[in-house]
């Protein structure tokens, strides 16, 4: 009998119970904080109709990174879902009775037809936040919030930097005050600002053919990344009153730097950009200070996205906590560690054969007090049942054999302490509960 | 603007934040239950290549249900997984490390190209736990047992039935006793005993042309409707010792028999088949006295499963939670509500937008105790915020207006019971903790 291929499909992942463990502890974590801030579950289908996703992300994207395919039975094309905010603008249109403002977190995978590489997967979680109904800085200021605490539960205390800028404020500067046609390749190269520095960004903008006052004056706002009051303050100096674009970013972003988290490292910065094409007000990102693995959340105002579904025009924003990258970082860093390899509490080792029936007994004892239970049923060796539970590390083993059945107890040993316990079967569950 | 779409696709759900904190709360539970027995977390991805699924479950998944399709990049034929269970089995062949016995449960949406009906979805969560590793009864026993604790455990306290057969009694019985050359048309006649009773089995069977003393033996085993230790008593009176297949399934029912929950009710039943080609040894399936919408769980088990991955064999079996199908048969008894519309605990409502900053403080301030806290950000009326938190049925109102942020106040009010309190800022958690 031949083997079949056994691993999964090329840039797709299968999760072992150490991984699993962590994940769950990491999503849980991160739920509680979208829950404190009074956002609400959704779900929508992992495949939508093309047409739905069509024309909302831009052209890398729809040309290259969305599985699509069309079904053979129905003819209709179908694709996986490339993020929750498409999913979600869809979703507000179709739920038309949901109160305004709506706060709605989503927790789930998105696919995308990437060239798998390190930290990069073609089936990934997303975690996203949003407030729906609200045209306010205040909405924008809580999702920044939102996303610093996200981040800080997830164990980054510190060490990491929130990015802010508008789309406003680049369609105002670079696009009508230093009146370029086509802002496309600037951006794509003030994007790299982190990758490559500043000189690096000047030699893609010569390449680009700019005049070279206008690589000056873009490299002059390149330098603005400071507190967001400040840098309000500073490019009110340099382009306040010069078109409504700019005027109407900096007076949101002024609206937001007040009710921003005072001891988060909170920024603005001219060079942020982000790909997505549906992006229309403040955008943020949320970068480590190690590694340096790119942003680890990201989001941004999108107030014509649902439009497109409604026929009338809804106000959104939100971020996406990139769970998969901050994964990849903290084992890095040693923040999370796969040590934890069962979630089972109590191993019961069972000595002989004949005592099988009395350690199920136990088992099931234990279980109805809470108590997480395995019990052998391959008929192992005591040794064997041994080893097992110590490769997992199980906190407590059980041992039942013939002299634990006649008298009607059980011997308790903790392997990280040496304790070693009988206990009477009737106080089998509080002695395992005093010992984990 | 002409509005796209906003449905999702045919036979696709939307869920919304009232169904998924029901669906949230009801999962948490089956994990409960699934831990408790000491079975741990894996996930799979949700596309698999083709291959990999091909020839495991019969000519109907195969040929019709799997949702397939080729990706235009690369040419490879890919599907959505159909189960839990063919994943499971390539994931033990590619992580061989794993010791066995390995108790996992994965929790996440399968895809079949279903023709949608009530109760019938083309994506739907399956809930599954299997022992892998294991070729003895006291596995299948331990499975059994934790289908009837997540069953009780979901709110079903009594009223369903756990109907158990094995795949090699059916064989011995029907194919070598009987003779059936071609029993599947007769599996599937007498698979539908519960929905056209016995004469509808009766004429099934006559229309197959099979002989009448034939049939006559086949509605006799159907009769074989009681618990395991008297069925395996009664099926060895007729048919023990007449052949392997028949005295292995005995004994394995039989080793089984006194392991199980003796509260619950659980029969053999020769009428129950299973439609999937994997199954080998023991089969289970779980029906609710009403309402009649089919099983609520199922599984057995596939101790050839794995082998078809890793080139040699190694036993397993399991039960999938019909999670679906008992969400819709709770919601329409009643012992499932739709009413809890949101998790937020607080809300604040914000009396006049000079205290906007001081409602903000207390908003952040109550999220620092572990309360689910939410603020108006759309700049509405008191009214309409409070229209809002009536309609969502937020448990309690904190209301902040000049005068509360002149003394440093909090006006909390609790709609069910009428009670309103003003507090001092630094007791509003404790307030608010006590109110809840």
């Amino acid at each position: 009998m031949a083997g079949q291929r056994v691993r999964p499909p090329r840039g797709f992942r299968d999760f072992t119970p150490e991984m699993m463990i962590l994940r769950k502890e990491l999503l849980s974590k991160l739920e509680r904080v979208f829950q404190l801030y009074g956002y609400d579950p959704i779900d929508t289908p992992a495949l939508e109709y093309w047409e739905t996703l069509a024309g909302k992300y831009g052209e890398e994207a729809e040309g290259r990174l969305i599985w699509r395919f069309r079904d053979p039975w129905s003819g209709r094309e179908y694709a996986l879902r490339y993020d929750l905010t498409v999913p979600l603008a869809r979703f507000i249109a179709n739920h038309q009775d949901i109160p305004l403002p709506f706060r709605r977190y989503h927790i789930g995978p998105v696919w995308r037809h990437e060239e798998p590489q390190r930290g990069r997967y073609r089936e990934f979680y997303q975690c996203d936040a949003d407030i729906v109904g609200s045209p306010y800085p205040e909405a924008d200021a809580e999702i920044v919030n939102l996303a610093v605490d996200s981040i800080k539960a997830l164990g980054f205390e510190a060490g990491f930097q929130v990015r802010v800028n508008d789309r406003r404020l680049l369609r105002g500067v670079y696009e009508v005050e230093l009146g370029l046609e086509n802002p496309l390749p600037v951006y794509r190269a003030v994007d790299k600002l982190d990758k490559i520095g500043i000189e690096g960004v000047r030699s893609e903008l010569e390449k680009l053919g700019l005049a070279s006052t206008t690589i000056s004056r873009i490299l002059d706002l390149l330098e603005v990344r400071m507190p967001i009051g400040e840098a309000v303050a500073e490019l009110r100096g340099r382009y306040g009153g010069k078109n409504t674009h700019i005027d109407e970013a900096l007076n949101h972003l002024e609206g937001m730097a007040s009710l921003l988290h005072g001891d988060a490292d909170i920024i603005l910065d001219m060079s942020l950009v982000r790909g997505l094409d549906y992006y229309t007000g403040p955008i943020l990102e949320v970068v480590l200070e190690r590694p340096r693995i790119g942003s680890v959340a990201g989001g941004g105002r999108y107030d014509g996205l649902i439009g497109i579904f409604l026929g009338k025009q809804i106000p959104a924003t939100g971020v996406s906590i990139g769970i998969e990258r901050i994964i990849d970082a903290g084992i890095e860093l040693g923040i999370y560690s796969l040590e934890k390899k069962t979630l089972t509490q109590v191993q019961v080792i069972v000595l002989d054969g004949d005592s099988f029936d009395y350690a199920w007994r136990v088992a099931s004892m234990l279980r109805e007090h809470g108590i997480r239970t395995r019990i052998d049923v391959s008929r192992a060796s005591p040794k064997s049942q041994r080893k097992k539970a110590r490769r997992l590390q199980v906190p407590l083993l059980a041992f039942i054999g013939s002299e634990e059945k006649a008298r009607g107890e059980v011997t308790f040993y903790k392997p990280s302490t040496g304790e070693r316990i009988r206990s009477k079967l009737e106080d089998a569950p509080s002695t395992a509960l005093k010992l984990l």
